[in-house]
């Protein structure tokens, strides 16, 4: 403090710095060129970084040699921290006078457990930034040469959880409605409940001939791209060996396969 | 040519350059940070750069002195090229090797009139790849601090064109499909005709009450963020003076506004 009561500069930035700030950070789907110059920057300033499962090393390579790199999961072991502890581990960072970054593949505010994280932020008054990110529909739709929207045959796309609805995804989906919505669906986490999800949008009327492009491993390693109809994708699902990461690109009522 | 009929290393290079290729680039929502690592490399090998109106010069600055920028529109001149001349240049600079970028708003699968780029590129042989961006939907719902999906209120969420049926735009839209979407809606392109939307919305069946969240200049200067209710869209845009570039994001009908 200086004399006068005013505080030295010096005095100005510690006061600054006293609370961190949090990021939370769309990583896009995997490739490590389609971070944006935004999530480079942050991850440059971090002093922490949690991390999604299969980050690719090279994201993380952006951070600075000094800073702490927490993966949230590993292959085979699944999820190492809960929500709860996830929540708690930036909030005690940033409390600690941390710059943290939650880098989150693809964009945070879809399917990103966003509004959770938000929360316990808001909750513990942390200042925090979302950066967003390529979300997976938009680089699978890339990838597959396919348009999400198209003005001979789409004026919308919708992107949808093929999860089966549970604690983490309590509300309910109207297949009727999904069937009926005029233009592109794409399903985020559906492999394990294809069969479900494919029943259910036939039986509200979805036409079974609908174009189904299945994009494994989005912009990653061994990427790749399959079609089927709406009718065949259980049986593509068991045929080809399809695994997660994996999202499905049903094209609007108007563009069929025979 | 080698005697053996092989091509020597120099023809093959001859050859591979003689005729260029074209990348579509999404180039995000305006904020210059927003593009993405693979956008500024494939800006930094192009010869010829045709972009969009309200593109930030920022982003042309990754492109070599030497590159050709050449601006799709201008303020109050609208238009400067149509579609199909914006075909014919892509091509005819891709065959005279050239490398290409069309640099595009949001992402390009996304209301970017992608599928007629791509045909145009298609018939002519030319090589080309589509570079995902962030759309503006995401980052609309990043600045305005609103979560696309939540597992508590919204399990999908689907991105629609505001604007009227017409020759750009010549798919229909079911609205009693749109009223029903179990999740978040985002429209693109409202602005005039919110009058038209939101009236078919809420006569579809879509709670009156649901909090729209308008996003304007989506993280561009003076960007600017409201809310209030589906049914008050029209009376906002009015007293606010509200103009393109606009998102507005419809919450699920699970959150409403009083």
């Amino acid at each position: 403090m200086n004399n006068d009561g005013t505080k030295s500069a010096n005095e100005t930035m510690h006061d600054e710095q006293s609370v961190g700030r949090v990021f939370l950070v769309g990583a896009g789907p995997g490739d490590p060129k389609l971070l944006t110059l935004r999530a480079v920057e942050c991850l440059q300033s971090a002093d922490l970084v949690l991390y999604d499962y299969l980050t690719h090393p090279d994201m993380l390579a952006h951070a600075a040699k000094s800073a702490k790199l927490v993966p949230l999961g590993h292959h085979r072991q699944g999820r190492l921290l809960t929500q709860d502890e996830v929540n708690r581990r930036m909030v005690e960072a940033a409390q600690a006078g941390q710059t943290v970054v939650r880098l989150k593949s693809g964009d945070p505010t879809i399917f990103g457990r966003h509004g959770e994280e938000v929360g316990a932020l808001r909750e513990a008054n942390i200042p925090y930034e979302t950066v967003p990110g390529v979300t997976t529909a938009t680089a699978a739709a890339s990838a597959a040469d396919v348009s999400l929207t198209h003005r001979d045959s789409s004026s919308a796309v919708a992107m949808v959880t093929g999860r089966r609805r549970d604690d983490r995804n309590p509300t309910p989906l109207d297949y009727d409605a999904l069937a009926a919505f005029p233009g592109t669906l794409v399903f985020y986490m559906g492999v394990s409940d294809a069969p479900r999800w494919t029943d259910l949008l036939i039986g509200s009327g979805r036409n079974p001939k609908s174009r189904v492009t299945i994009v494994q491993r989005c912009s990653r390693e061994r990427q790749k791209i399959d079609q089927c109809r709406l009718d065949e994708v259980v049986d593509t699902i068991e045929r080809l060996e399809i695994k997660p990461p994996t999202v499905f690109i049903i094209s609007s009522p108007w563009e069929t396969v025979d």
